[in-house]
């Protein structure tokens, strides 16, 4: 057996211990939003397999773990890992991977007798999707103090627990010090589209996050019934939305955007009555920031002239918006020419995203076949995730050994 | 205080006995659905209300009511009443008003020293909406043998308890003997649109019941990242869900029909999440079972064609078709001369609609000021509803007193 084959079965092997964890039968999707059982389960884990591997495990008092190789006062340490949390019935790749393939470069830079110079720290973030929370990279900002304590305090998740009460104490909030602990960061993440399906390469260098955000549109109608109010009477929110679900495709492609309204909730939801209010979550990403203000803008126009049209109103809010993040670019050409490997732009957020405005930061992304992410067709070969583990040892041994 | 005054009064302080119960104190509508705690709590008073007017208690064993004044034996009875469930977040009025104005109307009958020479019978009808087993009258249907009881028992709300187990009981079926003892029924409601407001009449007998259904939209696409898929790669099932909508809108409106999909539910429903599935209810009326097909059709039709568009799939299913419902022609015409009031179509199903296939059966209407109808706004003043009581007495008196 070669080498090769011999880690592509160490990460078969460690993989196996946490597919099952949280995957829901009937979808195949898993279900591990942040601090409920299977992500706790994971978290678990995570601990386990830093002991195994004699690195003691801090958390910042904000739900993030850290495990070190080397001692965590030393400062200058190297940083990579990812985050446990799902969207709901999300794939199994998109965050796992970034910490299995961690704990994996640990090994194999440890078989091939190499020793960090500094400290290597191996990081499960919380709540990167805000699935449960509503806040994405909820962990990264509370550790750089991006959000403010009270706001994260607060969050509830559907049932009405709040984020304080399911972290079992008020998070922590910014940790300067441990921050400054760290010289760079690096996420290895299962890529989410298929660009390196058509270069041909396992592995990418990321370039730059797009600027992204998320808006909540209302549409307030006249609730009524369904079989005996008159078509010329009627003020449905229903037919508003519609309009601006078709607008937001329309508009995000003649841009070369990316728009979706994948999310809606009905009042009152039901077969034989018209809505009283729909509402539905626009989530818009563009290269350029000013290519992303016109897309919202011309959606928001769209939906107030078929409001008008329809006799209903809609407000627009904004919920979240994530300026453009360039990486390092001097970190990345760098791991571009360690790796041979090609450098592609995301437009997905990570805590990569946010931590790279402390630190400099890069990200590895493994080949994805479909290219589909969140949702359970999410996949990569066992080949390239162990490609992956090996681009991940290489590029820390660069940063953490020499 | 005039004796139209007093009706007035009388009114008001029953309907304030019952206005409390089931009502939501966020939208301010009625979340009274069969066989649950408000509806519960609203058959005790029924029992109550029967018992003060010392007319003894039946049911069918299918969970609707009957209240006898006279013989339950005799025959050649005379029926009227209505239901206590509503659809969620529904107005007061549909429904309970026609069992109120039920007993005002025995009252009032009493009052003026009438006696029947045949008995007259108040009934409740158990789940008239649908609302929580999903098939609209539920009670009706079953007294009728038009549901089959295997079908019936079987039904199972939105938390997995059957109708039986919400019965206490398996449900008995047919009642041909019952039925056969029942000569005509009247069903008082308040109106659902907005017809009595420009006739300026408060109280209408209705002509027909407009045939409807209810079909169920299956849109089938590909679940994947909402930042990171290209457009062009995308199988969007809330794009085809979308135009659809405006379809059925738009076909209705060219055939002088009704359409409405005002109930919609999203997997995953998440804003970062392009959908897997959606499914959207059609509901449609019309005044013509060929216009009803030829509008479905033509929403089907363009459902699959944009679907072509999107890489999506749809699938039609038929959950419910009610056929047009004639009233006795022969007794609506003697009411509406008893009354001096107009005759009127409806687009809304009502019990009466599945009686008038056994019995003669005819409806009033009360007027409605705005004509918003499954809505906290649904509503009727309480002049009119003291018209819409003697406009009861009198018929009830002209069918069981003559």
């Amino acid at each position: 057996m070669s080498a090769s084959d011999d880690l592509v079965g160490r990460f078969r092997a460690l993989w196996n211990e946490i597919a099952p964890v949280g995957r829901d039968g009937r979808t195949g999707g898993y279900l591990r939003y942040a601090l409920t059982e299977p992500e706790l389960h994971l978290r678990a884990w995570f601990r386990d397999q830093a002991g195994r591997r004699d690195m003691p495990v801090t958390d910042d008092g904000n739900g993030n773990l850290f495990a070190w190789w080397g001692d965590p006062e030393a400062g200058d340490a190297v940083l990579t890992g990812s985050h446990f949390d799902s969207v709901p019935h999300g794939g199994a790749y998109d965050g796992p991977l970034g910490i299995v393939s961690a704990f994996l470069a640990v090994d194999a830079l440890r078989a091939a007798g190499v020793a960090p110079v500094r400290p290597l720290v191996v990081a499960a973030f919380v709540e990167e999707e805000g699935a449960r929370f509503g806040v994405p990279c909820l962990g990264s900002r509370l550790l750089t103090g991006e959000l403010a304590l009270e706001r994260a305090a607060g969050l509830r998740d559907s049932a009405g627990v709040s984020f304080a009460e399911a972290l079992g104490a008020r998070p922590a909030g910014a940790q300067p010090e441990l921050l400054g602990r760290f010289s760079a960061f690096v996420e290895l993440h299962v890529e989410q589209g298929r660009a390196l399906v058509e270069t041909g390469a396992p592995v990418a260098v990321a370039s730059a996050i797009w600027p992204h955000g998320r808006w909540r549109f209302d549409f307030l109608g006249e609730g009524n019934h369904a079989g005996t109010t008159r078509m010329a009477d009627r003020h449905d929110p229903m037919l508003t939305y519609a309009f601006t679900v078709l607008a937001a495709n329309k508009e995000a492609r003649l841009r070369g955007a990316h728009a979706t309204m994948g999310r809606v909730t009905v009042e009152p939801n039901a077969t034989n009555a018209i809505p009283s209010r729909v509402t539905g979550w626009l989530d818009a990403r563009a290269a350029e920031p000013e290519t992303l203000a016109g897309l919202v803008a011309a959606v928001h126009g769209k939906a107030v002239e078929r409001a008008h049209r329809d006799g209903t109103e809609v407000t627009l809010a904004e919920e979240s918006a994530t300026p453009l993040v360039a990486f390092d670019g001097g970190l990345a050409d760098r791991l571009a020419r360690l790796l041979d490997a090609p450098v592609l732009p995301t437009g997905a957020g990570h805590d990569a995203g946010v931590l790279a405005g402390y630190l400099p930061t890069a990200m590895l992304f493994v080949r994805n076949p479909t290219g589909i992410s969140h949702s359970p067709s999410e996949w990569a070969t066992d080949a390239d995730c162990a490609a992956g583990v090996r681009a991940l040892a290489r590029v820390l041994q660069e940063l953490a050994c020499a």
